[in-house]
């Protein structure tokens, strides 16, 4: 076990996260044969070369050191979720499940339900407002909100988290010792001291643009689905959500004015059939919880006041000018119905106080149908049933 | 022919419009004959009653008097779209093709192919701003922008078409010798002085709200799509998108903001499948022109400096530190490249501008990288090819 983690942490260290052959022959040769043939010299590759100058001691050391744990697949913390990455199609010739995970927090992935949050990091107001009210309603759901710690949505989105409560964690592009950015530190320590941040690299490597790539498939892959809030037309969001996709796990975009810039991706999405447009954490639970509720269940408004009245009083009360009274015969010519109808209709709507009789034959609206009497409400036809 | 416009009149000041019954028997027997049957007093229905008193001749008159004309199935002017109404499913009881129209303005109703834009009469000013700007963008590529002439959105999209000189048809919900609303009367004018407003009512008929959802049929008719711009809960403008349906019309729908009660029913429609998002006029005029845009094309994003480059030239370059010159040693640690490859990096991102040799086997990024010599142009791969 200890000699599958020290070979393992040395691997992750000799080369850089993301390589699917790599992670194909760990698959299949175990990290340990693997690690061995490279620390005996074997091979001229790169990897080979730095797996020589690798010290795997120190670098559990420097591991413990910044309170940070290494987990494995065969730890019972590991986030089984990430196994699948086994069987995704590589995005951008990158893949393959992490070797491990350096973790520093209270949280246990393997224990989480975590629904992914990412975004522009150029939000606008609109796009923060929204991550950070549907990021309150997922993590009281019980949910743990994943994001990048990024600046913008990202950010947002852990705040949000954070400000009820709940389980977030933030998976970073680069090593543990140093959270990026070093602006959001405050808040990358308080997602660590509450949550966790994660990261399949050793503690001392930086973030890079390549790793920011590598680092996304893991947001997607710890996540039941991944909610996309704002992104530019060229966004880094596109990438997760290729990953989610890649992994067949649902991405949720949040539409925004077309007028905006930051809205083109989720938009974009939406068109390609790519996303399912959400508008709520309702919306969003529907897709994590499909069983629980297959279909959106939208509020329905009070009904109005016409609502109640069989078609045919609805009618007549629609044809009755609103500031002048008319008599029954002009009533007839505006509604086509007979005198003999119209009355009974009119005698009707008079009992519910829909209309007044003003001089005998010469009838308007009421200013206001009385709701008062136990009869009229007997007459309504509820349109909620 | 002039037996069946008389008919045809008679019949329509007779009923109120959108009997699917009355449609299908005049389908049946011919308007001549029922209008006939009717005068001579057979049946004891309201319509016949009302059949009775009505004086064609008058109406014909009242309809000049007006300045419009009544236009019937078998005239040129007819829009043939409309006899699909005989085969649709009724929306809420109520369809049918209607028995002619009455009709004010140049417009050929024929010779044009419209997009109705509807919406809700409390738009907002984000719903407002996307309608006129739409519609000046569908009348500019010569289509009819079709609406009702209501408040909010419908007069935005009428104004959009006329700002640019484009066509605009409103479809009255009442008879055309009082244009409703009276507020938007200057607007209705201008609509009818260089387009067309349209009624299946004869001229004194006030609208009602019956009469708002059997005009609704004629706004989803007459388009080849609809677009739904706003709308609340419960919109008028689902009705429109109802009957839409029932026609296999496309139903494209503008999302909004998720923090906006105007934008529920467009996002609503979207998520249950109803209807497309449009972001654009592109997108509008993909659904109205499938042939000639089948799938949706976007612009793309000046490219930034890094998308030129190898992906092992961009990793090397993302890797060098911001603002700190690094050995080739630490370059070694931090890529995980060996020595002779990143020397031979180094050297052609130095070609390139990206890199300086502060000192010998120092390096740190250029401030910008140049592009000014031809064979750092022809390094680059073209992300756009």
């Amino acid at each position: 076990m200890e000699d599958e983690r020290k070979a393992r942490m040395g691997l992750a260290a000799a080369h850089d996260a993301g390589d699917v052959g790599l992670a194909k022959l760990i698959g299949e040769q175990g990290a340990v044969d693997v690690w061995e043939y490279l620390r005996a010299g074997q091979g001229k590759t790169a990897i080979a070369r730095r797996a020589a100058q690798i010290d795997v001691d120190s670098l559990m050391h420097r591991t413990d050191q910044i309170g940070a744990r290494f987990v494995i697949p065969s730890d019972e913390q590991w986030p089984t979720y990430l196994n699948e990455l086994e069987w995704s199609e590589p995005v951008g010739g990158v893949g393959g499940v992490p070797l491990g995970l350096w973790v520093s927090g209270p949280a246990d992935l393997s224990q989480l339900t975590a629904v992914a949050m990412v975004g522009s990091r150029a939000s606008t107001a609109y796009g923060e407002h929204v991550a950070a009210d549907w990021a309150v309603g997922i993590a009281e759901h019980g949910y743990c909100v994943l994001s990048g710690g990024a600046y913008g949505i990202d950010s947002c989105a852990h705040r949000g988290a954070l400000a009820c409560g709940g389980a977030t964690v933030a998976v970073m592009a680069g090593g543990l010792a140093q959270l990026y950015p070093s602006g959001n530190s405050v808040l990358l320590e308080k997602i660590r001291d509450s949550g966790a941040v994660v990261s399949e690299h050793p503690p001392d490597r930086p973030p890079s643009r390549a790793r920011f790539l590598v680092r996304n498939r893991l947001i997607a892959a710890l996540a039941k689905a991944t909610v996309i809030v704002e992104g530019a037309l060229r966004s880094g969001a596109q990438n997760t959500v290729s990953w989610a996709l890649s992994l067949q796990r649902p991405v949720l975009a949040a539409p925004g004015p077309v007028t905006s810039a930051m809205s083109v991706t989720p938009h974009r999405l939406v068109r390609s059939g790519q996303a399912t447009l959400v508008t709520s954490v309702e919306d969003i639970l529907t897709s994590v919880e499909p069983l629980k509720s297959a279909t959106p269940d939208y509020p329905r408004d009070e009904p109005t006041a016409l609502d109640g009245l069989t078609p045919d009083l609805a009618q007549v009360c629609e044809c009755l000018p609103a500031r002048r009274s008319v008599s029954v015969d002009e009533l007839c010519a505006l509604t086509g119905e007979s005198a003999w109808s119209l009355m009974a209709s009119l005698g009707r709507l008079k009992q519910l106080g829909f209309v007044a009789e003003v001089t005998p034959g010469m009838w308007r609206v009421s200013t206001r149908p009385s709701q008062a009497t136990g009869s009229a409400q007997d007459a309504l036809i509820s349109p909620l049933s």
